[in-house]
């Protein structure tokens, strides 16, 4: 009776115990380990890597898959099984050799890279960089070969199942149709504005307090979760015990406030997944696209909203007092402000998407063999200047060195954050049918109706059916759209100035 | 070419890998989880011990030991080889089964003791008890048959290796004979003199900063650890990265103070092995008793001692003020206070001893089965009366029922409190003969002499030796012996009256 499926089943609880240690041990280095304890750590977490990935490639699991596929499972268990395959095929096609070579190449290009990139020294990034791009278009076409579709869509397929290039292909193609043209109106209507005041001081400790002031009204559940201090700003912990960062610099609020809400967004999600599937795959976050979904729309669509920036007000003044940054007009104005910049992670909303297409374009075209890692500079230089108007010419560190992804071979990942926002906004506009007064909401009352729709659309979905599947039910049977991102960003920045 | 002794050199690294693991997962638990988060992480520590159990005990272990008993090793690799060996017998000895069934009754026992002990529900407590007993026994009985000396000697070996009861009633002997009279002496000075202040307002986080400005002074690193809260302080992380953590109480600032001392002498023993062999036993802490001898000689031959009270007195004024509990004149008063209690955790110098003699001599007898645990109680009334003249008739959770020890299945423990006292006056008389000024240096100068002598013979010696020659070799060839305990303690606080 079903014993192949509880033999997998049994199996996933084991190594979901096993990244549970895994995950403490990452958290713990971000927020509070020494500095004589990294070569230790490092050591510790490559052992328990080794077991998790000799427990998750284990040859024998391929009968035991083939048994259950011949069991009588529920709809659950089938989904269950569904995802453990996939993972699993897709874990035996890489040779180990494989993926010991580029584990180290990515370490070692991702360490020299933390000094590289403040010596603006890109010959040197393009020693270790290109046995990174060596290993991972193998890996790619390895999965491609196996699985069918482009090697860079195989790489896709880790982050976001099932997402194809040419879907992505049509998606940004439409965004940059609209695009540059919005860019243009809001910078004219901004123009000849003063820009808004961008510093005050803002004891760290204040804004620890007005960060859980705020994630209360999110509904944060401190029973089953924290928030903690690192340089990088993440999510991580397991759903029992999900632990959020934020990073605080003195002289402004709102960049710490705002990762907050975002990384709130990541922590409702894991923190609502169905607590009785937690330990199979089935129970997991849906994907990338899905869980930056859901940190975009806390993000965007409450926390910078106008009407919750007006909501937070009293406590904003009350904690910090009254300053030219607090004043309430230039909050608003704050938080709307755009400007066409050269970093990724500073971007606003609206110039976002253009630093993602434009990763996008070349690292589809590296994986997939159209261009080599050497031509990567002239071409960003050329898609800058194409989108956002700015040279990055011999700006290398400001330019295709600025961000830890290449180094560490995660290609693949950057469209999720661009689909998340897609995603996010279809959500808004979905809840608004549902919610007209959505804004009203925001602005005044408790989140739960909004959260609610999440946690019964989203959280509680978990990996029950496919990214595409989970859309179209919560979207009226609609595919993902770019309409509901751009009618957001429209209203959003064409009406309040 | 050694090829055995790598091998099993070589698991050790793994084992000890996968310990660190368990080791942050221990301290998140104590500092930081999220209430929700305990079971989740309770099965993934279960899942990470049984793997780390069964890399241990692994038949296979044994053919190898064998085989790098005839290989040509250096004396460090003969003394790893032995420590090696030594666990790897008694791991193999006791029956996976018998350690479960031990490893459910504890854990059920300590779940219900933390209600039954508030209701002083000795007969509920009796009921889970007895079964932690039977698997106690009978895991005594296995070793005690295997490698000889009494089922209880059997027990106390975890913690103190080649430790026989013979010895421990001798030493704990010689103290019964001189202990009550010298604690009648120290209560008849103390008889007519107004008790010392005990109360006062102390901010924790200022009690926070008072505490790493003191293990400054005890030369901590804290490139290699951090000081943390906890409800009960321990000492925990690894050698790299040690987590030590005090526990804070607003009325009074000592307690967290000599805490921190206290652990900060298991950690400078921990931050001071031979960093090249970390990984391996031969260079980890001798045994819980040395342990235990290090943040004794921290925390009373440095931390009480007046001179280090003057020393650190404007430090104290100039975070707290001046209070009545403040005066230079009241904390020496304090720090010497002597009066006999219930709690072991709360007592002094002088009646400790008092509190392990009673444990030891009950559980002696228990594990070796001359006495039921029914009869714990009328004992712990005898004895307690017997040594320090109080009555715990009834008051099981003031009595038998105050330490998670027993509930846990730690038999054989408790011994290493008194004798890692009587270690710590030891080498305190030893530094004493080397710097004459010890009284000097504690009072005014650079700690560095004291702690390079404890350095170099405990430290840095680890594990490549027994306890008894680690000993003899620090102690110009002598034993351990109460006579520099008693010489200190008649000195400390018959004197300054």
């Amino acid at each position: 009776m079903k014993y192949n499926y509880k033999k997998l089943s049994l199996l996933q609880t084991r190594i979901n115990r096993l990244n549970h240690l895994r995950e403490v041990a990452f958290w713990d280095q971000a927020t509070n380990m020494s500095e004589k304890g990294l070569n230790a750590r490092s050591e510790a977490v490559a052992e328990l890597s080794q077991i998790i990935h000799q427990l998750e490639s284990d040859p024998e699991n391929e009968l035991v898959i083939l048994g259950a596929e011949n069991e009588e499972l529920s709809e659950i268990e089938s989904a269950n099984l569904h995802e453990i395959k996939r993972k699993y095929e897709r874990k035996k096609k890489i040779p180990a050799e494989l993926l010991k070579k580029k584990q180290l190449a990515t370490s070692l290009c991702e360490h020299d890279w933390r000094k590289q990139r403040f010596d603006n020294d890109w010959n040197g990034f393009m020693d270790n960089f290109e046995k990174v791009v060596l290993y991972s278009r193998e890996e790619a076409k390895i999965l491609a070969g196996e699985f069918g579709g482009s090697p860079y869509e195989a790489l896709m397929d880790k982050y976001e199942p099932h997402l194809s290039e040419n879907s992505v292909d049509n998606l940004f193609g439409e965004i940059k149709d609209w695009l540059p043209d919005l860019l243009n109106r809001v910078l004219v209507q901004q123009g000849d504005a003063a820009p808004p005041v961008t510093r005050g001081t803002f004891q760290v400790e204040k804004q620890k307090q007005l960060s859980l002031e705020i994630m209360k009204i999110f509904e944060f559940d401190f029973m089953a979760g924290r928030l903690d201090e690192s340089i990088h700003p993440f999510c991580g912990g397991t759903p029992q015990d999900v632990r959020i960062t934020t990073r605080y610099k003195e002289t402004e609020f709102l960049p710490a406030l705002m990762g907050t809400i975002h990384e709130t967004g990541h922590a409702r999600y894991e923190q609502n997944l169905p607590s009785d599937l937690l330990d199979q795959p089935v129970g997991q976050a849906r994907s990338m696209s899905f869980h930056e979904s859901q940190s975009l729309f806390f993000e965007k669509h409450i926390g910078g909203h106008p009407n919750f920036i007006e909501r937070i007000h009293p406590q904003i003044l009350s904690i910090f007092g009254k300053q030219p940054l607090t004043n309430l007009d230039n909050l608003k104005r704050l938080v709307l402000n755009v400007k066409p910049s050269l970093i990724r992670v500073d971007a606003d909303e609206i110039t976002y998407p253009a630093h993602i297409i434009l990763r996008y374009e070349i690292e589809k075209d590296l994986i997939n063999g159209s261009i080599k890692a050497k031509d990567i500079p002239l071409l960003w230089n050329e898609k800058m200047k194409e989108l956002l108007g700015i040279s990055t010419e011999n700006d290398y560190c400001n330019g295709p060195m600025q961000d830890v992804h290449w180094p560490e071979g995660l290609f693949g990942y950057f469209p999720c954050y661009t689909l998340g926002a897609l995603y996010a906004a279809q959500w808004k506009a979905m809840i608004c049918e549902k919610y007209s007064s959505f804004d009203d909401i925001v602005g005044k009352h408790k989140l739960t109706p909004i959260l609610s729709w999440l946690d019964q659309n989203i959280w509680k979905k978990a990996s029950t059916k496919s990214t595409q599947a989970l859309t179209r039910d919560a979207s009226n049977g609609k595919n993902l759209t770019t309409k509901h991102f751009r009618n957001h960003l429209e209203n959003r920045y064409l009406s309040h100035l």
